[in-house]
C-alpha cells in the first residue's frame, strides 16, 4: 500500500453523509426526498472543496469534473450513488462517491493533472424507490429511460420527469441518444455478499453484473373449509407453490454449481388467499428473482419453471393462472481490459484480489453499454447490505480506492489511444 | 315424507333472518353487534308467536321454552346459533335454530304436548368474533367458560362479560357448575362440505365432532440480498417452511385413509418476512390446522409433526423457533343411542342417511359433555359456508327438520326413563 488516499477523509465524509438521515430512521437518504437534496447540496460542496467543478446533468445526475489537459478527451468516470434505501446503510452507494472524491483530493493534493477529464458522478436514483424504477440517472445517460419511464408517477401523482427536473435534470432534453464522451468508467462498491470476508480477500474484480429476472407465479384452486373438504378431491395451490418453492431452492443450487458463472434464485414473496387458519387457500402467489451471470442459463432456468410449474399446478389439481415476468435485465459484462488492469492494480498494491461476479445491480450495468466499465468490490462485515448494520471498514474503503486511483492514473497516461477511439 | 313441518315457515324465518345484515356486506350479523340484536329481537318474537316462553341465561343464550306436562323432567334441547362470519351465510347456524322453532310450531299445530320440557336454544356467540373465542354461550352452560375467557376484551376494550350482560346474560352468576338438566341435545346444521350432495344423501348422521388443533410453526434462518448471497450457504426459512407445507398434504392424506375415521389438515397461513422480491426471507411462518374424530391419531400427527418441522430445519440450516399448539379440542363423540335413532328416523321418512364425522366445529361438542347430544347433516350446494353463496334447498332443510321432530317424538315417548338418569 502506498497510501495515496487520505483514508480519514474519506471515511468523515461518509460518515458525514450518514448523518443526513431521518432521524428515527437511520440511515434513510431517499431519492427525490429534502433528505436527499441535503445530502447532494453537501456533496456537491464537498466537490467543490475538492477543486471539482459541478453541475447536474439532463437526467439529474450530479457531476463533479476536473478538466484535465486535454478537456475534449473522452471523460474517465469514476462514481456510484447517494440515494440509499428505507433503514439501509452508510456504504452501499456511498463508497463509491467517496472514494471518487478522495481520488480527486488526491490528485490535487500530489499536483497531478490527468490528460483526460475526470468526471466523480453521483448516480441519480439507483436504488428503488417511489417510482418503482432504479438506476434512473444511468439509464438517463445510456438511452435507456423512456418517455414511458418519465410518467411514471409517485403515490402524491409527481411524474418522474418533474421529479427529476426538481432535482436540476432538464428531462424535456434529456437526449434519447446515449452518451458517447465516456473512455472509461469505474465504480467501487461494497460486495453485499460475504465471499470476500471469508475468503479474507481485499479486492473482488467484478466480472460481470449478473442478468435479474422477476417472475411471478399464480396458482388458482378451490377455497374450501378446512374440516370438511376431504383430503381427497382438494384444490390447494399453496401445495403447487410449495413444491415450486423447494424446486427453485434445489434447481438454483445445482445450477450455481454447473460451472456457468454466478446462478441464485429465491423466492422472497409468498402469500396464501384469503389467508385465514381453517380456509383451504383459494390462491397462492410467489415472487421469483433469478440472477444470472449467463443469459442461456437463465433462460433454461426460465424454460424449466415453466415446465415445473404447470406439472405442480397439475399434480394438485388446480390451475397455474399465471406466470409473468415482472422484469427482466440481461446480465452486463465488465471490460476485460479493465477487469485486468484493475487486478493488476491490487497486485501492484500488495493486496489479495479474486474475480468474481456482481449478484446486484449497479450502475455500471447500463454504463457499460456505452462505455468500458468496471467495478472494484471491497469486503463488508458478514456480507450485510441495505440495513443498519452495513459495515465496512476504514482500511477497506482506502485500499478499493487505492486500486481505483491506480488504475485510472494507468488508464489516463496507457489507454489513451484506445479510450479516444 | 309425513310433511308435518312446514317448510314454508321455515324458508320464510331464514330468509327473513338472512334481511338482518349489513347492507353492504351480506350476510353479516357477528355476535354482539347491534344487528345481532336485532336478529335476536326478531328471533324472540318469532318464538313468542310460536308459543315458546322466552328468556336469556347466564350465558347469554336465548331459550325459547315449552314446558311440555312434566316440567321438573329434564329438558329436550334443539338449536343451533344465529351470529354469522363477516361476509357469511343464511343456512350456517340459523338452520338449527329455525328448525327448532319449526318443531315447536309443528307441536302446537298439531296439539301435541311432549312430556318433556322442550328447549330451542339460539346459543351466543358459536363463530369467531372480536373476543377471539368461539361457542361462548356452550361452553357458558357446560362449566367451559372460564374467569380468563370472561376477562378477555375486544378492540374497543369491552370484556367478554360485559359484552355477555349487554346481551342479557348475568355472568357474575355464571355457574361454573354445567346444567345437569338436558336431557338430550339436538342439531341441525348444513354439512358445510360437499360429501352429501356428492353421494345424493339427504341426512348425514354425525357419529363424533372432530377435535381441533392449531399449530403455529415459526424458521428463522439469515435474512440477505437475493443477489449476492451464493445459495451455498444460504439459510432460508422458507425453504423448510414449504417442505413442512408439502408433508402436511402428503401425511394428511395417508391419515384420512388410514381407516381411522376423518382426518384433514391445511395450511391456511404462510408468511415470509421480511417479503421483499430481493431478499433471502429471515423468517417464515405457518399455521396448520389438523382436525381428527381419534385423540390419538392426532397425538400421532403432532410427533410427527414435531419430528418433521426438526428435520427439515436442519436440512435448510436455519432453526425451528417456534412450534406452538394454538389451540387444541378434543374430539367429541354424538350419543350412540340418538345416533341409531336418528337413522331410523330418517328411514321411516324414507331419507338416504349416512353416518359421518363432522369436520367442523359445533356447540353440540360443548353440549355433549353433559348430555347425550347428536347432529344431523343435510346436504348444502357445493360444500360452500361461510361465504354468501352458501345454500341449502327449502325441501333438505324441511327434511332434515322432520329427521329431528321425528327423533324427539320418539325420545319423549321413549327414552324418559334413560333422561331422567
Amino acid at each position: 500500500m502506498t497510501g495515496r488516499i487520505d483514508s480519514d477523509q474519506l471515511w468523515g465524509d461518509l460518515m458525514a453523509l450518514g448523518t443526513i438521515t431521518e432521524p428515527d430512521r437511520p440511515y434513510t437518504r431517499r431519492a427525490f426526498s429534502p433528505l436527499f437534496d441535503e445530502g447532494r447540496a453537501w456533496l456537491t460542496q464537498r466537490m467543490r472543496d475538492t477543486g471539482l467543478t459541478t453541475h447536474v446533468d439532463a437526467a439529474g445526475n450530479l457531476i463533479g469534473r476536473l478538466d484535465g489537459t486535454h478537456p475534449s478527451r473522452p471523460a474517465i468516470v469514476v462514481g456510484s450513488h447517494s440515494d440509499s434505501v428505507p433503514s439501509g446503510g452508510r456504504f452501499d452507494g456511498m463508497a463509491g462517491v467517496g472514494a471518487g472524491i478522495a481520488i480527486a483530493r488526491a490528485l490535487g493534493e500530489r499536483g497531478i493533472e490527468l490528460e483526460h477529464p475526470l468526471e466523480v458522478i453521483d448516480f441519480l436514483a439507483e436504488e428503488p424507490n417511489e417510482f418503482g424504477l432504479s438506476c434512473i440517472g444511468s439509464r438517463g445517460i445510456t438511452g435507456n429511460l423512456t418517455a414511458e419511464h418519465l410518467s411514471l408517477e409517485n403515490p402524491r401523482n409527481e411524474t418522474l420527469a418533474a421529479a427529476v427536473a426538481r432535482v436540476g435534470g432538464d428531462p424535456a432534453t434529456l437526449p434519447m441518444a446515449p452518451r458517447r464522451d465516456i473512455g472509461a468508467a469505474f465504480e467501487l462498491h461494497i460486495e453485499q455478499g460475504p465471499v470476500l470476508e471469508r475468503e479474507s480477500i481485499d479486492i473482488g474484480v467484478v466480472t460481470a453484473i449478473v442478468g435479474i429476472t422477476r417472475l411471478e407465479i399464480e396458482f388458482r384452486g378451490r377455497a374450501g373449509h378446512a374440516g370438511t373438504t376431504p383430503m381427497q378431491g382438494r384444490r390447494d395451490p399453496l401445495i403447487a407453490a410449495a413444491r415450486v418453492v423447494s424446486w427453485v431452492q434445489e434447481t438454483a443450487l445445482e445450477l450455481a454449481q454447473a460451472g456457468r458463472g454466478h446462478f441464485v434464485a429465491t423466492v422472497g414473496i409468498i402469500e396464501a388467499l384469503p389467508g385465514g387458519s381453517n380456509v383451504i387457500p383459494r390462491s397462492a402467489r410467489i415472487v421469483i428473482d433469478a440472477r444470472s451471470e449467463e443469459r442461456r442459463l437463465m433462460e433454461e432456468f426460465r424454460e424449466m419453471l415453466d415446465a415445473k410449474s404447470r406439472s405442480a399446478a397439475q399434480a394438485a389439481n388446480v390451475e397455474r393462472a399465471k406466470l409473468v415476468c415482472l422484469s427482466d435485465n440481461h446480465p452486463a459484462a465488465c471490460d476485460a481490459q479493465l477487469q485486468t488492469l484493475l487486478h493488476e492494480s491490487a497486485k501492484t498494491l500488495d493486496l489479495r484480489a479474486k474475480f468474481m461476479a456482481s449478484g446486484a445491480g449497479h450502475d455500471m450495468a447500463f454504463i457499460s453499454q456505452v462505455a468500458p466499465a468496471a467495478m472494484v468490490f471491497i469486503p463488508c462485515k458478514d456480507g450485510l447490505s441495505h440495513t443498519p448494520e452495513e459495515w465496512a471498514s476504514a482500511s477497506a474503503l482506502a485500499a478499493g480506492t487505492e486500486v481505483l486511483f491506480q488504475a485510472i492514473l494507468e488508464v489516463d497516461r496507457n489507454y489513451s489511444k484506445s479510450l479516444s477511439r
